[in-house]
């Protein structure tokens, strides 16, 4: 029989060392890297970067006013996430159950122009809304000024030998954020308008997310009210309850090993944000915040992500007893 | 309280899902590759490779026969590991005291000349002699042969940003072996004459290895008779007992989930052995086998290191109750 306080003291050290190794600096390129500086300075080590001076000549950098976006996606219909407290896919504590849930967002479907009137203060809400459909929204439902961007990070592609699985439109305002999560992507993040805001982790602090299982919930408009109340679905998710914002430490104890990375990226500035790395993302802007981002599938042929997938069956799973992490057999649950 | 098979069996599905996405596939270059193709081909992925045609206009590569290594080496004095068995740096039990130590080469230090009569059977030796000191050997007791072969293999030290730690100069015959071990080094290694059969293991299969730790020794010579005897020594030395050859699976269970990549490597080939994959060598030649290779410093900043550390302390440390690998904070123990 192993005791649970040797293997928190093993994993203790383990956070510490990659934290003592690496620190929290964050490599800044003051234009954009060769394929061969990106990939031997951000990928292979799998640290973030802030790239400067990447998207310039792209005609979204400048040309991406309300009016002009008004014109071109007008009436079109998009596709809005829909919360009462900013957080789409995040824990959720819900007061009639008094249970937590993985609650996800309700989607909504206006046309453009009422979305555009939301963030220009004409039309009031009391959620908030947010542009963050992951689906490569882009070339989908922004067909009408998908040309304004670059269909790929040409340095990027290069560095990874492949093209972007995925190129998404962002808009919201400050109301918004992203709870603590991961991605099995290497993410180019461009800020087009305002100031986006990453707290990051590295993949070994997974220790200390307290990751656990929660059955799932979606948001749905109460038929008379309109008002969002929180509606219990079948399945669970493994998700991340720590907000590093404020953190509960008597609750997470294990966060408090965790060490932030904090990147701030202004209008015209891209992140590099390596696959697997924890982030929450908050964001700022007057007249809301918008961005692309370019997803790159991982290489899932280093250790990197069956690592991952080794703690989650060892730390969600095995300490706490969480059965389903352990036996499914596939790695499949990863994300 | 967390039991033994649980652990076992979250650290079995692991390894394997390496394999599943992995296989035992090894890249072969059919020339030089770029050192973008290198860093994306094989670092990155920190997969083994074989390069063809890569030192063709080393003079080494058709220069070095015995005449003219006796010529240029002559009277030198070099140094030579000896052991009884073949095996340098390897678990040893020892009929005397009935134990097993991690046991270390007798160094005999000898000119040159008299290694070559071992080599060509002139002089006949109950021992394996192996040139194989690690120390950047060739330009302290090979300088004079030293400009026979590049400095450095350029792709490499373009795709890494960095010249190599330490190259070294390695002749021996088919008595000599080297016991499985990882090191914290990119290596190319380039087979000058003869042939290397390499059996390697991702770090991933750690979990199957039975690390474990050893009292040292080293061969000494018996003052009388001559014959090397084994002589405990101070300290201790975490190492692997399996012999992937002939391994006792009674004995080491977990090395069945173990999936060797076999690559032999004919004269006029290099391998690319990455950083931290388990290595064992055999080797094969009618007038011995030389070879270079090249130690590029890992890249300590991603998660390969301190991961490799954590299964040390987890699997050899607390498992099998090693206090001193868990409480040494350093992680200087890793090598």
């Amino acid at each position: 029989m192993i005791e649970q306080k040797d293997i928190d003291s093993v994993f203790a050290q383990y956070v510490k060392e990659y934290q003592d190794i690496n620190g929290s600096y964050v490599q800044v390129y003051e234009k954009p890297p060769t394929a061969l500086e990106f990939l031997r300075g951000s990928v292979q080590p799998n640290r973030p970067a802030i790239i400067r001076d990447g998207f310039e000549h792209w005609p979204a950098r400048r040309g991406w006013t309300n009016e002009y976006l008004r014109s071109r996606m007008g009436d079109t219909t998009v596709t809005v996430a829909v919360t009462p407290n900013g957080y789409a896919d995040a824990v959720t504590f819900d007061p009639v159950t008094q249970k937590e849930y993985f609650t996800m967002p309700y989607e909504d479907h206006m046309a453009f122009n009422t979305f555009m009137d939301l963030m220009e203060g004409k039309q009031v809400s009391e959620n908030a809304n947010y542009i963050s459909l992951q689906n490569g929204s882009l070339p989908v439902e922004y067909s009408a000024i998908e040309n304004d961007v670059d269909k790929d990070i040409n340095w990027c592609s290069e560095a990874l030998g492949k093209k972007p699985d995925a190129v998404n439109f962002w808009f919201g305002d400050d109301k918004s954020a992203t709870s603590l999560h991961k991605d099995p992507y290497e993410n180019c993040y461009a800020v087009i308008r305002g100031q986006k805001t990453f707290i990051l982790y590295p993949p070994t602090e997974y220790y200390c997310m307290h990751e656990s299982v929660y059955q799932n919930a979606i948001y749905e408009p109460n038929p008379t009210t309109h008002k969002l109340e929180l509606k219990p679905m079948d399945g669970t998710t493994p998700w991340i309850p720590v907000n590093p914002l404020h953190p509960d430490l008597a609750k997470f104890p294990r966060f408090r090993h965790a060490c932030p990375v904090t990147v701030t990226v202004n209008e015209g500035e891209m992140l590099y944000l390596p696959a697997l790395w924890f982030h929450q993302v908050m964001q700022k802007g007057e007249q809301g915040v918008i961005a692309i981002n370019y997803w790159y599938d991982m290489d899932y042929s280093n250790m990197l992500y069956p690592t991952m997938a080794l703690y989650r069956r060892l730390l969600t799973g095995i300490m706490e007893n969480n059965r389903e992490l352990i036996d499914n057999d596939d790695g499949s649950d990863l994300e």
